[in-house]
This record gives C-alpha cells, structure tokens and sequence, in this order.
C-alpha cells in the first residue's frame, strides 16, 4: 500500500503512527507540497480535495486521514483497534468527528499560523484549543483512553495535533491527565514519535 | 431510543432523517435551545461538547451526529447502510469527515450566520461553500450516490446542510448534479423532509 505523506503534516502522522503500532507496512511516497504536486494531477486526481494523505491500496483509494484509520484498521489491523460492533463503532467516530472538526479548527489551525504562516484567525484558533484541551483533559480524568477503554483508531486521530500543539503556541502543561495520556502512547509498543 | 433534538438544526435532522429512512423509530425530545438547556446538566452531563443531537439508548449515549449514524444504522439500519466491510466504511468515513469539518465551516456556517445571527465569518463561509458544492457537484457527476454505489449513512450526514444552504444565501441551481441528488434523496421511501 502506497501513502501519498507530508512529514510535517499531523493529519498523515496519524496514518503512520497508526501503522506503525498495528504492524502494517506502508510505502511512504513523498509528496513536493511547495510545488504544490498534492493539487495537481495525477494527485489530485485522486484526492480531488487536493490534500494529503492519500492511501492507495491496488485500485482502491482512501482520502482523508479517519477514513484510512477506518480503512487501515478494519482490513489489516485486527479488531483490537476498530471493533465489529456497532456501539464500539460509535463510541470511535465520536473521536474522528473531533479530530476532523474541533481539533483541526483549534489545535492544527493554531499550528499552521505560527509554523507555517498561514493566514487564520489565531486567537480563534488558540481560543478554541483551550476548549478542546479541557474536554480532553476532563474526559481523560475518568479514562485512561478515548474509547473502549483501550488504544484505538481514536487515540492515534485525536493525538497527533495534541502532541504537536506546542508548535502552535499551545501549552500541554496545565493538562495534566493530557499530558499522562501522551506518556501512555508514548510507551505503546511501535511508536512512531512525532516529526 | 432518546434523540435530543433541535429541530433547525441541521445536524440534528441527520439523525431524524435516517432514523426515518430506515424506520427506526426515536421518542424525540425537543430541547430549550433558547434557555442553553444543551449547555446545562443534565444534557451537558450526557454531552460534554454541549451539543446537540444526543441519543441514549438505555444506559449508552452517543453523541456528534456522524457517531449517531454510525450507531443507529450498525445496531438497528442494517447493512445496505453501513457495510461490514472496511472498503465500504471507509469510502463513508470519508463523507463523515466531510461533512464534520468541510460542510460545517462552510454551508453550516452560512447559515448559522444568516439565519441565526451567529458571529461568524461569513465571506470565509461562503467562499468555503463554493469550493465544498463544485467538489460535490463534480463526484454526483459521475456517482448517483456518495459512497458505494447506493443510499448509505453519508448520503444523510451531507444532504441536510446541503439542501438547507439556501438559508444562508447560498444558490444551489448551478450545481446541476448536487440539484439532481437532492431530487434522489426526496424520492427514497421513507424521506422526511427538510425541517
């Protein structure tokens, strides 16, 4: 399976960390995102979004970074990380849906102004990271992960922008069972550190 | 099966449309928006997010409306919904993501502007609509449906805000082929129509 990657971007860190932990060999392909080769053909072609990742697997083709953890997991990665059942199901997507709304919004938005200069309203950005921040931190009071009371696809959608969001400005620190949260992925066998 | 429900809201009207799509029937529970009651215990207690919709069944909650979906139609929809199968999951997860981030800052956020006075930025929402209905428009050109070739859960996460867009001022006329799947849609047995 061919990955179309960005190193920098957290969005296709989420696709590596996660197989690296479930064991599943990926063909990183780097995409020349200054030449801007994601929006042009034949990339674009197959993510007309015209964003990375991509996830090629044969003739089939996965945009968007959840929807390869979904693909990832429930083909080659064992139900440990993404459950036949429909309530474990749910109880995951709540955390893709965050990871593709509030996170990229807040924490990932954040990120892309300060490192990458990109025009967006940060104070918004930096504002809602500490919404986020603290229903993460609240939730991870009460569990030590996202879902199912185990490592899931959840955890390796939402941490990539946490673990990243000093980059933007943001401080980790006063999110305290955040911060024990990052330690436990840290110590999960075939971890993939951030870039 | 509790929905708690707004029932101008888009998101919630996911939920409603393919509960009734699939016959599945909800008790619905009108909440005091205007009073934040979302924003209160007990629903807050159910849903930190403060969001609605919020569905209990018995002693399980789920929240964000694409995790709703992916509940209702894994435990009662059945399979022509949302497939077993990782190919097909993930060809849906991806319209979920779509609809969680790419149609919520811009169709939502048009009308939320528009309709509801919310102080968001409209430009930025409307041009995001533009870019969101051509990238639909040209996958309905060559597609009857989002994912898997029939009526799935992704179809019902993206119609509502799509065909609510005119209250935010946005003109759908020249997207021939999204016009032509809102016509599909109207015509599934079991469609409820738009709030």
């Amino acid at each position: 399976m061919k990955l179309y990657d960005l190193e920098a971007s957290g969005n296709c860190y989420k696709v590596r960390l996660f197989a690296s932990l479930a064991n599943i060999p990926l063909e990183v392909m780097a995409v020349d995102f200054v030449s801007g080769a994601h929006k042009k053909p034949p990339l674009s072609d197959l993510n007309p979004l015209g964003q990375v990742p991509v996830l090629q697997d044969g003739s089939h083709v996965v945009r968007d970074s959840q929807a390869i953890l979904v693909y990832l997991a429930g083909s080659h990665g064992g139900l440990a990380w993404w459950p036949a059942h429909a309530q474990g199901q749910a109880d995951i997507v709540q955390w893709l849906s965050f990871a593709a709304n509030e996170i990229e919004h807040s924490l990932c938005a954040a990120r892309l102004v300060k490192k990458f200069g990109q025009p967006l309203d940060k104070s918004a950005a930096l504002a809602k990271s500490t919404v986020v921040l603290s229903l993460l931190d609240k939730h991870l009071e009460c569990n030590d992960w996202l879902a199912m009371s185990r490592p899931t696809i959840a955890d390796c959608a939402v941490y990539p922008y946490v673990v990243l969001a000093p980059e933007g400005g943001v401080d980790l620190t006063p999110y305290t069972h955040v911060v024990r949260w990052v330690k436990r992925m840290e110590g999960l066998p075939g971890y993939l550190p951030k870039p």
